[in-house]
C-alpha cells in the first residue's frame, strides 16, 4: 500500500514559469480564473487525489471490475469517490458555464487530471472518457443533443464512452462493420459489436452515453462511410427523464494485464430490436469528428504517462529512503543509510525525476497551446497555437507513454526483489502503464502521424519552425549554462539532419524509422523544456527547489539528451534495411 | 495459448560457427560427445520443450503454486513433465559420469536449458536451481556429502535450492542472521528465516536439498563469518534411505508479478528443535563458495533473458503474420496482408530478432569459455578462458536480462490492444521477464562487478584485452562489410574512451555510471557477435538462412550499435552529477 502526494511545487512551477498560466487566464472567457481560485483548485484537487482517490488504487487492482447477471460492479469505494467528483463539479472544470461547467482553462484541468491519473489510473479513465464525450457532443452535436446530454455529462451524473474498435477494426477503422439503420422517427437502430470499450458499463452513474461509429446502409466503403451516433444506455425522454433500457449490453469484460478496475467491455448493440441512436452532425463524417477530438484524447493518454511515472517515482523514492542495505560505494556518511545513497539507485531516481519534469513541461505546454488555439482573440495566434498543439500531440502521447513505461519499470528495479512482489504495489504501476503506449493509437501510429502527416506533407516546414524555437532556447540558455546550451544546440542540429533525411525518403522508408524519430523529437523537446525550466529557475538561485531544478536540467542533458546522436545516426542509416529481409526469413 | 518451436537452425549455427562446439567436444573428458550424439540431443530436447514443457506455460501462469496444509502444490501436469526430465537423464547432461551424469559440455547443456526456459521459465527454474546445488556440493562438499546427495540431485529425483536472502539481507549478504549451532554428533542445528527461496518446497521430488548460508556462534561479523550448510527436507540415513522430516518448513509463498508457478517460498528453519544440517567445506567460507558458483547461476539467468526474448519473438511474429489490419504504407503487394508488412511492426520484429541472435552469440561464447576453463589441457588457455568467462558473466546476466525485458515488451506492443489481454499470452512473457534483471544480483550489481572488480581493479587491463579482440573482429570484417566494420571499429574506440574515463574516476563516480557502461559493453560485444556471425555466414552466401544472418547483422549495426556513442558521451559527462542533489530534494 503506497500513498500519493501531489507534487504541487513542481506543478505550480511548470504552470507559471513554463506554460504561462497567467497569460492563459488573461484570455477572453477566463475572467473568473483569478490566481486565488486556480490556486485553491490545485490545493483542493491535491487533497481529493491523496485522500479519496489514491487509497482506492490497490483495492481496484485486487478486486477489479466484474460482470454478473448483466451488471458490472466496480470495487468497494469506487462510487463514493465518483460522487465526490460529481458533487465538487470537478468534471466540468474546463467546460463552458452554459452547460454547468466552471469555464476554466484546459491547462488547469490538465494539472487536476494529472493528479487523478497519478492517484488511480483505472479510476481516472472514467472522467477522461466522459470529458471526451462532452467534447464530441459540444463540438458536433445538435442543440437538442447538447441540451439533452451535456448538463448531465458535465456534472458527471452520466458518464460517456467511445465505441470505435471492433474485432477486425483496431488501428484500421476503415474496417468498421457496425450498422446503423434509419428509423421512421429520424432516429437510427444500431447493430454490431464493439470491443475494448473503456467504462462500457457500470452502475456508478444513472446513465451512460455511448458515442458509436457505425455505417449507414448507403454509406460508401472505407473511412468515408462512417457516421457517429449517440446511443444512451437508458433512453432519455423529451423532459429529460430516463426511460427504457436501450438495446445495448455489456457482453463480457476483458481480463487485462493492468487497470483491472477499469471495465473494458465487449458491447453488444442491437441483439434484439436494435439500439436506438441519434446521428451526430452529418452522415459519413464520423471519423472526421473523432479525429478532431483526437488531440484531447491523445494528450490525456500522454498525461497518463506522466502521472504513472510520478506515482512510480514517489513510491521508489520512499522505498529507497527506508530500505537499509549495505554500505554504499565510497560513502562517507552514517553507517545506516538508505539505498538512496547507493550510486546506481540515485542515478535511477535522477533519471526518473528529470524525465518526469521534462514530460510535465511538454504536456503543460501543449495544454496551454490548446487554450490559446481556442481562446486567443488574434486569429494568427490561434492558428499558430493550433499548429503547435498538432505538432506536439504525437510527442505528448507517443513519447510520454514510452517514458511512463520506462519510469514504472525503473520503479520496480529500485525495489529489488520486493518490486516483483505484488503486495509492494510497484508492479501495479508497471502493469497499469503498459496500456498507455497502445490505446488511443499505438506509438507507431503517433510516429506515423508525426512523420507522414506533420513532417513529410509540408516538407518539414512546421517541424523546422519547432526546431528554430528550440535553437532559440539554446541561444538564451548560453548565458545560464553554456555546456547544456551547446548540447541542446548540437541535438537540435542532429534533429535537423534527421528531418532533411526523412523528407528525402519514400513514405515506406520514412515510416520504418518513424518511431526512432518520435523518440528523438520527444527527447529533444524534453530537453528544451528542461532548458526553459533552468532559465526560469535561475531567476531565484538561492531557493533550494529552484537550485535543484538546475541540477535536474543538467542531469537530463548529460543522461538523456546524449541519446539523440545515436537516434540521428539510426535514422540516417537504417530506413532501408527494415524491410530488407524476405518475410519468411523472420 | 501459444506454441514454441526451438530455433534449432540458429542454435546449431551459433554452436558451430561462433561457440566452436567441435573444439569443445574435442577437449579431454568429452570423448563421448560425437556430432551424432550432440545433434540427437538437440533434436530430442526440442521435442520435449515444444511437446511437454511449453504447453504447461499458460496453465502454470493461471494456476500458480499454492501452499495448503503445509504442502506446496504445483499446477496440473507439472510433475509428469518433471518425470520426463528425470527419466531422460536430462538434469545430468553436463555432470560427470561418476555421479550418474552424461559428462557432456556445459555449452551443450546451455543450448538445452535455453529451450527449457523458452518453453516455460517458471518450470525451468527447478532444474536450474538443482544444477546449481549439484555444482556447490560437487565443488565443496565432502566425499560423504557427495555420495549422499549427488546421485539423486543429478538424476533429478531430488531437487535443490539456494537459501541466501533474508528480510534484512538482500543484496547485502553481510547482514545474514540465520544461526547454526554445533550438535554433539558433528552436525548443526539451524535457526532462522530465509525469503525468496525458489522451489523452496513442492511435492514433485522425493526430497529437497537446501543449501543454506548461516552464522556459527563464534563467527566474525560481516561477510567473513558466513558458512554454508546442507539442510535436507527429509533426513537421509547412512543407507541412503529417507528418514524423518527435518525442522524446515515453507511458511508462505509470495504473490508475484510473474513466474506464478515457480514457488517462491519463505522458509522457516528451526521453528522447533532446529533444522539438522551439515557444514559444506570449511567454516566461515560460505560466501566464497557461493561466489564461486555465481558464474553458473548468473549465466543461467542471463540465458533466461535470451529464452524469454525468443519466446516473445515467436509469439509476436505469429501474430504479426496472422493479423490483417489496414494497408501498409507504400505497400505494393496483396491487399490482405498481415501487419508484419507494416514498416514499424517489421522494424520492431527485426530489432527483436537481431538482439536475440546477438544474445545467443554472447551467451554461448561465455558457456564455451567455461568448458575451456575447466577442461583444456593447457593451464594458460584455461586461465585465459576463465578470465573471459569472468569478464563476460556480468554482460551475460546484466545485458541479456535487460534486453529480455525490452524484447518481451516489444512483443506486447506488436499485439496492440490484444497484447494487454491476458488470454493472448504476450503479457505473461512481459511479466515473467521482469524478475530476470533482479534476482541473482540486480543489473546494478552486475555493473558494479564489471566496473569496480573487473575494470578498475586491474586498471582496465582485462577489458582492454576484450576490446582488442573486438577490434580484431572489426578488422577481419572489413573485407566482408566495410560499413559495419567501420561502425564496430568506431564503437570499440568509444568504449576504449569510456574505459579510460572510468579508470580515472573515484569508485563512487565510476559506480554512478556503471549501468550505462554495462549497457555499452553489452551492446558492443553483441555487435562483435553479429559481426562474427556475418563473417561465418558469408562462407555460403547462397544459403537463404545465412544470407538472412548478414542482413540481421547489418540491422544490428544500424539500429543497435548506433546507441554506443550516446552512452560513451553519458559516461564521459555524467558521473559527477548523479550525486549532486541533496537527498531531500529528490
Amino acid at each position: 500500500m503506497t500513498s500519493y502526494t501531489a507534487p504541487l511545487a513542481d506543478i505550480r512551477f511548470v504552470l507559471n514559469s513554463l506554460a504561462g498560466l497567467a497569460d492563459i487566464t488573461a484570455l477572453p472567457g477566463f475572467e473568473d480564473a483569478s490566481p486565488d481560485l486556480t490556486d485553491s483548485i490545485l490545493e483542493e484537487a491535491a487533497k481529493i487525489a491523496a485522500g479519496t482517490i489514491a487509497p482506492l488504487n490497490r483495492v481496484g487492482d485486487l478486486e477489479g471490475a466484474h460482470l454478473k447477471d448483466g451488471k458490472v460492479s466496480l470495487p468497494e469505494g469506487w462510487r463514493q469517490a465518483w460522487d465526490v467528483l460529481v458533487e465538487g463539479g470537478w468534471n466540468g472544470l474546463a467546460f463552458p458555464a452554459e452547460f454547468g461547467g466552471m469555464g476554466l482553462p484546459n491547462l488547469l484541468n490538465v494539472a487536476v487530471q494529472e493528479m487523478w491519473h497519478s492517484a488511480n489510473m483505472a479510476f481516472a479513465l472514467c472522467p477522461m472518457l466522459t470529458q471526451g464525450t462532452v467534447n464530441a457532443i459540444a463540438g458536433y452535436g445538435s442543440d437538442d443533443q447538447k441540451a439533452t446530454y451535456l448538463p448531465k455529462l458535465v456534472s458527471g451524473e452520466w458518464t460517456g464512452t467511445m465505441n470505435l474498435t471492433e474485432p477486425a477494426a483496431g488501428s484500421d477503422l476503415a474496417a468498421i462493420r457496425t450498422r446503423a439503420v434509419p428509423a421512421e422517427d429520424g432516429s437510427f437502430r444500431l447493430f454490431g459489436q464493439k470491443i475494448f470499450i473503456t467504462y462500457g458499463d457500470h452502475e456508478m452513474a444513472e446513465n451512460i452515453v455511448h458515442l458509436v461509429l457505425a455505417r449507414l446502409p448507403d454509406a460508401p466503403p472505407g473511412v468515408k462511410g462512417i457516421s457517429l451516433f449517440i446511443v444512451p444506455k437508458f433512453l432519455v425522454g423529451a423532459d429529460g427523464a430516463l426511460g427504457a433500457r436501450n438495446d445495448v449490453a455489456c457482453a463480457s469484460l476483458e481480463h487485462k494485464l493492468g487497470i483491472h478496475a477499469s471495465p473494458t467491455a465487449v458491447m453488444a448493440f442491437g441483439e434484439n430490436q436494435g439500439a436506438v441512436g441519434t446521428l451526430v452532425g452529418q452522415a459519413n463524417r464520423g471519423l472526421e469528428y473523432m479525429f478532431a477530438m483526437m488531440n484531447h484524447a491523445r494528450q490525456s493518454v500522454g498525461l497518463q504517462g506522466l502521472s504513472i511515472a510520478e506515482r512510480a517515482y514517489q513510491q521508489a523514492l520512499t522505498y529507497a529512503r527506508e530500505r537499509i542495505q549495505g554500505r554504499p560505494v565510497g560513502w562517507n556518511g552514517e553507517d545506516r543509510t538508505g539505498i538512496v545513497n547507493h550510486p546506481d539507485v540515485r542515478r535511477t531516481l535522477m533519471d526518473m525525476k528529470c524525465r518526469i519534469e521534462a514530460m510535465r513541461g511538454l504536456i503543460y505546454k501543449a495544454a496551454a497551446a490548446v487554450d490559446i488555439a481556442h481562446h486567443h482573440p488574434d486569429a494568427t495566434r490561434r492558428a499558430e497555437a493550433q499548429l503547435l498543439a498538432d505538432l506536439l500531440t504525437p510527442l505528448v502521447k507517443g513519447w510520454s507513454t514510452e517514458i511512463g513505461n520506462f519510469v514504472a519499470s525503473a520503479g520496480v528495479q529500485v525495489h529489488g526483489g520486493m518490486g516483483f512482489i505484488e503486495e509492494t504495489g510497484a508492479a501495479q504501476h508497471f502493469r497499469d502503464a503498459r496500456i498507455t503506449t497502445i490505446y488511443e493509437g499505438t506509438t507507431a501510429i503517433q510516429a506515423n502521424d508525426l512523420v507522414l502527416r506533420k513532417t513529410l506533407r509540408d516538407g518539414g516546414a512546421a517541424i523546422d519552425g519547432l526546431l528554430a524555437d528550440i535553437a532559440a532556447t539554446a541561444d538564451r540558455l548560453t548565458a545560464h549554462d553554456a555546456a547544456l546550451a551547446a548540447r541542446l544546440g548540437a541535438a537540435t542540429q542532429a534533429a535537423k539532419g534527421s528531418v532533411r533525411c526523412l523528407v528525402g525518403l519514400p513514405q515506406r522508408e520514412a515510416a520504418a524509422v518513424a518511431v526512432p524519430f518520435l523518440e528523438l523529437m520527444g527527447t529533444l523537446v524534453g530537453g528544451q523544456m528542461m532548458a526553459e525550466q533552468l532559465i526560469a529557475a535561475q531567476a531565484a538561485p538561492s531557493d533550494r527547489f529552484l537550485a535543484a531544478k538546475s541540477v535536474t536540467a543538467r542531469f537530463y542533458g548529460e543522461h538523456v539528451l546524449t541519446r539523440i546522436d545515436g537516434l540521428a545516426q539510426l535514422i540516417q542509416a537504417g530506413a532501408g534495411l527494415v524491410m530488407a529481409l524476405d518475410e519468411d526469413l523472420l
